[in-house]
């Protein structure tokens, strides 16, 4: 039998499903950053207009789900599969959405690496011809991931300097066989993480917790498809922030395969600038979920970026694991996106 | 395109993957019911040996998967995705699982239908030849659970006629294209679940808020593959209980597609006896899971089985949800699995 999978982890798709269509709704400060034009919504009310700051994050991952739909031209009844999740406890946000959709829902819980993950799954969905069309999608509000991870919002706790800011928004992506309209990029190929665990406890650094999990899947990636760092436009990491981005760095050098200064972002560093003060950077699944639907999409529908690796990256622990004195384990799902307008 | 989608939900395997071997581990009570001589192991004790109940829920998870793998005749080297789940917020058994194993892991959330959406997708990877082998599994622990949903065990609240007994067990099925030995079962179509609400608000009823969602997805099966209750020898639900149970074969009376009393059943209702005093029956997504690969593995091996949906139910809600006064909604995914002795 002729498997799909090249080395031991990573799968190429031919069919190279299309990302027809996303969208990304953020909150205020996420609007107020680098990347602020190119989203599809800013609410300048955390609440977005609803009774609860959970009830505002359902209502933003529905509403980026809708505008992604409509913006691949096409009608909810078409998709057969939402792929999604979200940092709440049984994801309540995408279970939520998924039930004022009525489309077959697969839920996932990837912690912030939630949008690669969906991806993955969505595209072998499609490369499988089990659908013709998914959408994936992964969200984070802060003021809900605040309290339920950290401290409630009323204490108004200091942060350390490792600390990340978790993202408000919502991404979602269409993804279809058949897309209606030129793609806006191709999936060809996922490699799908293990959990690493080099024992990080500490809750306020999570870029640290993560990297490794993510230096575990590049280096996958590279050996199975006998590539390096050179063979990509862009290598895009979720949400490690600045010391996980350079601990990610590190690592790569120790295992011989560096990651140029000019390759390598981190959808965490490129949310925020430095004036809005989030310390070590944005974090969240709604951090690389945005990033990936409002600024890369376009950047490789555009041609700019002809081939991209995008991996978000999740810390898997929760609160009864941190205080039974667990450590921190993560995960990276990678996904390697190419332009339509890329020459084979 | 020759998409393998037959009707609105269902879609065909033609490589029908094999389930080649299932493993079940569970706790006293369950060792004390009717299918107390068909499960892997029994422990006597609810901390498995382990310092904290959550770490007994997540042994008995590895101990079921690595068992199942034994029994595939397999090593966890071969095994190319873990796809698993399990009701605890940040689903950690399996993620703590996932990292001793080092297996690829597509972490799920699914509330109890985990055991039947982790199948669906294990089998759609297979079927789509992006893998191999993969393994399945889901979880839960009657002392896990109900400190996290309802109340501290050591409050010893009353239970309500309606409350179901979240059942201790961990339940893992290899699925393979290329079994080392006979198979037990074979997977030949999935039928991927709808969120459906009909506005149950009850935390301890859970029965009636997964029952509508289970008719939902029965009925769209029903209707893709024009086949009634008679095609089967069984309908198996996951953790519906009394409640859910007799609620479900209203709504199939309502729609003109009875299940006929001896054609279904529920794994909640079979777990246990009625002199155990677990009043609506089982739940959890352990539920599902065990009596699947204790119980129905083996009678589709035999042949006294030839041909079953299994359907497993979840509840979507969290604390948080129930306490802004949402009400539950319910989903569930159905499999069909053939014995290797059903002729075609």
């Amino acid at each position: 039998m002729a498997l799909k999978r090249i080395g031991q982890q990573t799968i190429a798709l031919p069919l190279r499903p299309a990302l027809c269509a996303g969208a990304a709704y953020v909150g205020k400060k996420e609007g107020e950053g680098p990347l602020g034009e190119s989203f599809d919504f800013v609410t300048q009310d955390e609440l977005y207009g609803q009774q609860s700051f959970e009830q505002a994050e359902k209502q933003l991952y529905l509403d980026a789900i809708r505008k992604a739909i409509e913006k691949a031209g096409m009608k909810e009844s078409e998709i057969q599969f939402l792929l999604g999740g979200d940092l709440l406890n049984q994801i309540i946000t995408a279970s939520f959405s998924a039930r004022e959709l009525g489309i077959p829902f697969i839920g996932l819980y990837g912690a912030c690496s939630t949008m690669s993950e969906s991806l993955s799954l969505g595209a072998m969905l499609l490369d499988g011809e089990h659908a013709s069309q998914v959408v994936c999608a992964a969200s984070s509000h802060f003021c809900t991931a605040e309290r339920q991870y950290r401290f409630p919002l009323e204490f108004g706790n200091q942060r350390t300097p490792t600390a990340q800011w978790t993202v408000t928004g919502a991404g979602a992506t269409v993804l279809s066989l058949s897309p209606r309209k030129p793609p806006m990029a191709r999936l060809s190929q996922v490699c799908m993480g293990r959990v690493v665990d080099l024992g990080v406890t500490d809750a306020n650094n999570m870029g640290a917790a993560m990297a490794p999990a993510a230096a575990d899947t590049l280096l996958s990636l590279f050996d199975d498809t006998h590539t390096t760092p050179a063979d990509y436009d862009l290598i895009v990491t979720g949400d490690l922030g600045q010391v996980g981005h350079d601990l990610l760095m590190q690592l790569m050098r120790e295992q011989r395969m560096p990651l140029p200064q000019d390759k390598y972002r981190d959808c965490g560093l490129m949310i925020y600038d430095d004036a809005q003060d989030t310390h070590a950077g944005g974090s969240g699944c709604g951090c690389s979920a945005t990033v990936l639907n409002a600024h890369l999409l376009p950047r490789l529908e555009s041609g700019e970026l002809e081939r991209i690796i995008f991996m978000s990256t999740g810390a898997l622990m929760s609160l009864t694991s941190s205080q039974q004195g667990e450590s921190i384990p993560g995960i990276a799902h990678a996904v390697v996106l190419e332009s339509p307008k890329r020459k084979e």
